[in-house]
């Protein structure tokens, strides 16, 4: 029963099997090896996105801090929300790798950037002259730090604002694959097609051992971020192991089918809290994430019966005598596992 | 009537005949000439100081992102007011020179910090692991940009914040003069008797042509500033030319005086918007500054009359017909000019 | 017949036992499982370093940047040889994690730096004053860029100026199992009781998908690290496939032996040039790297037959009518291929 | 006798008059006065550059720093010799102002980059890949840091190179005047008619107080240079007092005036030199700067006369017996001095 986060989970047999395919003969580093080509093809076709360019790193901060980095200048400011990963988890990644722009916060519901508060801001800043840091891009997190979801329409509100104050707009989709399930829509509708410049398309949440791509649709965008992700350390010579988890994660629509799980997952297990007398949402659940305030006695007894989870807090929040959890399902969450939650929670 | 920055104010006569009895002679550079020493003690001794560190640059700026450098790593925060110079004015020079740290933003009334909101960001923030950014430092700005004054007993709990969670204490005092006559208490009262580790001591302006003064009450902070000072290109070679002017200023209480008269005029400005219809102040007028909300007739009529003074906004604001807007008084503002300004606002 | 690099081989079999092996069960993250704690064991003790701290990174690049980032601050020199990787092939790498320190470069055969030379400009910098960039750390490769050993003998000697001139001593370690088999010494002999500080061991090159370790002898120097891993996005998040890694590696001197084969097949390959008519050999053959001359038409038969290596220059060397080569020999290489290449070459 | 360096003496006359004219009233702030303007202006008339955009800022340091980070980026190299200044003096902060770029450093006699060095090395890692450190720009200084002088072809032959590998070309021109006067040229033909397209123009040295201006003959350089300013603390708001020193140095010829004179001087000792037994030049003298390599006991006798001189080292340097020392001719050097100093150098 751990719900603690699907960094947890391991990886899908097919990824490990894709691992030792890959492992045979010498081969050339650095990427430029036939696997690493197809899977920068792979990622383009479920994309639809024929012209992007696709680099490989083995984390989600730093396929963000590397995107950031790309597309920002050190005095800048990079619009997010105030919950966003690269505000509170990543130790100052997005500073290191921009050469020092700001991250400035927007608030806004389960972490969905409210379109006005931003508006408002960039044109704030836009107006402030050269002291003040103008506006130079914007981060949305896709599904956000609330596991909630952004649609194709709530991105191109996001976009037309970016585009209005020619702002590049990058999505941290570390949960990318959870979204695309949770919104409905196809992948390309959620990203380029609705006006996101960059994606950081996560595989390492969703069965890979580690592996992230940073999908620039535009290829130009692409440049700078070589020479980041060459000068971060983040090109790994024997590229082969990185590509292949991509390679293996996106063969006949298999990164869905685990999101899909993952999502089904947290469905049943928003539906199970509400026989836990006392329990309530925090959040609507939309993707693989359920956001609970629980009373202390089921927690107590969640914990006894071995379910690992995490206690929840953000800056924001003042949980006197609240206690919010959160529930992260996986691509290997079984049913059996969110059964026994809820009946060690229900008591 | 000039009053939209003590910028635009020139300098004080002492001043400039301090620069020029400065420019007799070959001296030595870089500081080491007697000058440059004996300035430093008169701020020592003003500061009642003995053991303090000096270091003269010529910007706030400067002196700010010098200071912060010196007491924060690249991968802490550094609390400060959601409306200060460092965070909304210095185009990311904090950042540049503390190699990436975060600015965390406080909210509070008047330019000043919250307490309790602060005590609970920087217990939230060291409780959220290496990924969330540590707390590193906090920096009060005395006067704020909203002209108010921070008193002994009140910086005093903010250093007691610092304490509690092992973080330096930054003032920038760009307009330090101004506090101490807004605050009636001795310079040593508001600054490291109250727990401030370092200071921001302005002379730009308060009379001086371009000098300030970071003061590390604590002489082993000064190590690192002295590299950065170098290394930001801040180290002036012909250095006598900086330290005439705190020289001059710190001469049987100068900086004082002059600090004096620009409150004075303030609170006749403050007074006189009395006679104002439809005027009033955004806040309680504690030294240089008089943030007022005019009516659009007033405000015509004053430009028209040929005032010079800046139309105010912040981010937090949402003004819609207030026209709120700042006047700056000088050391060099008269009555007359006060009294002229009064009257074309009434009309 | 693949000489390119070490790049090139895929991992050992071992290694991909132990991934598939790490796969099982959902467990903690971000190092905080059972098997990283055993790969970090592992390491001190075949270092005989019981207090060493250790972290994980998946590139050398990340190691040594974040290893010299741990070591200097922005303002100081960090000596390395002219041909060094940090210099030579990281993008800037160094730059970015100490916040823009200076490699200066120092010469000597075999990209083993000259000790006098080291010692003059270490004196030189120190007696410079604060502009001229102090002396913060020296960084040696083991085995060098030009397949050359550090003894324990002449890492005390550099050690000794380190020492002398308060400077931490840095040692890359890329090819470090190449180098404890090269010196016929024990790892710890070579290292930490020979005077390096940090060590950045590498087990990509030998057998590895890519794993690197940090290991900080002093554990205090780990802390400033920790928080450069996490902000330069090289904490992983599903820690326990690097860690595996190792903990495969390094299971009953599998290391040693991948590393002893690879200087077998250089040897046995530097014994074969003797017979290629007009070839010689560039540098004396220590480790796993076989850097010669060859003349044009053996180079012209290896290609035909389909050799892979590549031609080397740096920077130094003016190579008119020269061909210098560089072969590497890998964990896999075998005698097969090494014959093959020789016959190829002598045509 | 202070022939210690130019950063010793005094400003001259007229820039003080200048200063205590600019005193009189309120004017804008942050370089929008008319004084700032003028004095712009003047700067395009004698570079004869309508078009070029120019930063005023206090140090040398902070012109070529920010120079530098307008025109490359933190994963490029900058090439310059191994005595620059920018190398030896600054702390850095080329590293600081460009994001951690690398300097690299070409030899040449008395400071003058070999060509085909910098030809050779340009070439070398224009072919090394991501990982090499692309070429980025070029920084000659003139005069050089040994008081040698780059003439109209010896400048464009750099700017050929430069243009070639399409690199942007730096001239720090801390002792500008000097090489206007040294070179006979005008001040267009050593600078933007052959090729160089940023300047640090010094006054600092040659008689003000501390200003230096970035000149910057492509205007869209200025844009990146503007923000570097600003956030690099170097944006003066009192601008009108570094302004005015410009002012008058350029007023009628004045700059050139008082370079000539130190010229002259420099030219008068060096020939007074040669009555001194044992006594050499180290380098030809063309400028305000002689470097001489004096037997002992003249050293001493001129020390006993009260004569202020610095030894000199650099780091490819080894002078057992020998004494090298720089002796500085400022704008305020008298010919009493000078034989005053050859008076007690010959005993």
């Amino acid at each position: 029963m751990n719900f603690a986060s699907d960094n947890c989970a391991g990886a899908h047999p097919a990824v490990m099997e894709a691992l030792a395919a890959a492992n045979a003969g010498n081969v050339a580093s650095y990427g430029n090896d036939g696997l690493s080509l197809a899977a920068r093809d792979r990622i383009r076709e479920v994309l639809d996105a024929p012209e992007a360019e696709i680099l490989f790193v083995a984390t989600g901060t730093a396929a963000n801090a590397i995107s950031l980095g790309g597309i920002s200048a050190p005095w800048q400011r990079i619009f997010c929300h105030e919950d966003a990963h690269i505000e509170t988890s990543e130790c100052g990644a997005p500073e290191l790798f921009t050469g020092g722009a700001k991250l400035t916060l927007i608030g806004g519901e389960g972490g969905l950037i409210d379109a006005d508060a931003l508006d408002h801001a960039a044109s704030f800043w836009a107006g402030e002259g050269i002291g003040g840091g103008q506006p130079g891009a914007i981060s949305i997190t896709n599904t956000t730090e609330w596991g909630r979801v952004w649609q194709p329409e709530t991105v191109a509100e996001i976009a037309a604002i970016a585009k209005q104050h020619k702002l590049a707009l990058h999505m941290d989709g570390a949960r990318f694959a959870n979204a695309v399930i949770g919104s409905g829509a196809d992948p390309s509708a959620i990203t380029h097609r609705a006006g996101v410049d960059v994606l950081s398309f996560g595989g390492t949440k969703n069965g890979a051992i580690g592996a992230e791509a940073i999908v620039a649709f535009d290829p130009d965008l692409a440049d700078r971020m070589a020479y980041l992700r060459k000068r971060g350390g983040h090109l790994l010579s024997k590229h082969r192991y990185l590509s292949a988890q991509f390679y293996a994660l996106l063969d006949d629509g298999l990164w869905l089918e685990l999101a899909r799980n993952a999502n089904q997952m947290a469905a049943m297990l928003a539906d199970g809290l509400g026989q836990v007398e006392g329990a309530r949402l925090a959040q609507p659940v939309e993707s693989s994430q359920v956001f609970a305030v629980l009373p202390v006695d089921a927690d107590d007894r969640a914990r006894a019966a071995g379910a690992v989870y995490n206690k929840w807090a953000s800056l924001g929040e003042d949980a006197e005598d609240a206690l919010t959890v959160r529930f992260v399902c996986s691509w290997n969450t079984t049913p059996d596992e969110v059964e026994a939650l809820i009946a060690a929670l229900r008591g």
